[in-house]
């Protein structure tokens, strides 16, 4: 296990972590001063200053991206399923002009929360099967761009809403479907917030192996969590082992960059500075 | 299948649903003028009127108890293990003097908010063999009495706070370690609420089968969910396919109680009888 105690530069900073705090530039610009070598930025951060703009300011301050947010929102009815392709496609090509190392799926809920104006839909069981066939779909498409695609599992409480893949077994399970050679072109992004309950996880983690393991996010579970979205906490404040849990992606080759991706009321009402300054102090200390 | 849409002969109240409208005494009375036929209480609600008063009143109204909530919180740090064992043993004899049909498990997340003064802990592999440990020493105890035990697995959202047991699978497990020979003294509780969301839900009830299918839950997941704990919906007002996992159970020989269990400040804040008479009505169509 690598020890990150002296040093950052294996820290990767979501940009939804500040997204309150300034715009890409800004942020680009602070993290180049705080000596943070990686972002994972979100689309419509990126969209908010131009693709051509993001790509500049990334190039210039040298940064890597260890992941682009967001892909997927599969799931919708016949009338929004073009919209989905066409979405995500456009995700892919944005990914790779910006040199991102994989693009993260959030996959969807159930249709009517992941394509707003769906018919309403409680059928859990059709929305993950739209999902399996979303994502192949797209991965014929980022294939050609060598964009590798990967299924972030997200926490049970986001089921309806957000992502109807909430373990690491069903994550793995349509990777193994779609990609049975393991090449590399789809995988996970694990991130503790949504994983560290999950009783089976230790042996998720071995069977998924280095070659599916394309994202490490840390942040940590609050007790109480006061919002079910954005209420996570800075890694320390909450009840994960963080530690076992990079220890366990490590064991299996994992050498990329920890992720730090916190959606915080809390954390948003805070300066810039203070947030990176405690992100690069917890990184060292309890990640 | 069998059909609710005619009466409510199979409805069973969980006493929480209207715990802030009256006192166990004044919730089986309006629950007998209802038409009612069975509650599952809670054991401060039995407390709060004395055990001996609960029992009469329920021998009175002539009311089955579709169970008794809640034995569990078995994590605990070595100071405070005696007297998780001590409650729990408490619990069964209350739930003998009242006739439930079971006794529901909570069965606890970390100890410092299972057993308050407890030392703080993070780790969930450790909690999760001190659930097995105490259900087992619970079950001695119980199987004496000739109690049930019902572990209800709780969403993964709780699984810090209220209970490490947060998959159908997971508490089968437990069962099939415990009860190898299937005797009956141990099954589960299946809440909608926590399970719907679950990849593998269909093939778990199909393992429980028949003699592990102690009790059946409903209520309802609402988007958004403001709070975590206590923002449960009436039955109809989310988005679970409550009836296919009833198909389900009963596909498996489930005869008992559609149980109505709902922690909810809404629903709190009504008057009792309109609170009864939504859950019969939605009973009646959508469960």
């Amino acid at each position: 296990m690598r020890d990150f105690s002296n040093d950052h530069r294996w820290l990767s900073l979501n940009t939804a972590t500040v997204r309150r705090q300034g715009d890409l530039l800004a942020i680009v610009e602070a993290c180049a001063r705080r000596g943070i070598r990686a972002i994972d930025p979100w689309r419509d951060q990126v969209a908010a200053v131009g693709l051509d703009r993001a790509v500049r300011a990334v190039k210039d301050a040298g940064l890597d991206l260890s992941g682009y947010c967001r892909g997927g929102m599969f799931t919708a009815d016949g009338a929004h399923r073009s919209e989905a392709r066409d979405d995500n496609r456009r995700a892919v090509d944005e990914a790779a002009a910006l040199g991102a190392s994989c693009i993260v799926l959030v996959v969807g809920g159930l249709p009517q929360y992941s394509r707003p104006g769906s018919a309403d839909s409680k059928d859990i069981a059709a929305a993950r099967h739209q999902v399996h066939d979303g994502i192949a779909e797209m991965l014929d498409y980022a294939k050609l761009a060598k964009l590798p695609l990967a299924i972030e599992p997200l926490h049970p409480a986001y089921a309806a809403d957000r992502a109807c893949v909430n373990t690491t077994k069903h994550a793995l399970d349509i990777c193994d479907a779609l990609d049975p050679g393991r090449t590399g072109a789809i995988g996970v992004a694990l991130d503790v917030y949504h994983i560290w309950w999950d009783p089976e996880l230790m042996g998720q983690i071995a069977r998924a192996g280095q070659d599916r393991l394309l994202a490490f996010h840390v942040c940590d579970w609050l007790v109480p969590t006061k919002d079910i979205l954005n209420d996570r906490g800075m890694m320390g404040d909450g009840v994960i082992d963080i530690r076992s849990v990079r220890a366990a992606v490590e064991a299996q080759g994992f050498a990329g960059y920890s992720e730090i991706e916190i959606f915080s009321n809390d954390w948003w009402g805070r300066p810039l500075d203070e947030v990176l300054r405690t992100c690069i102090e917890r990184h060292r200390t309890v990640v």
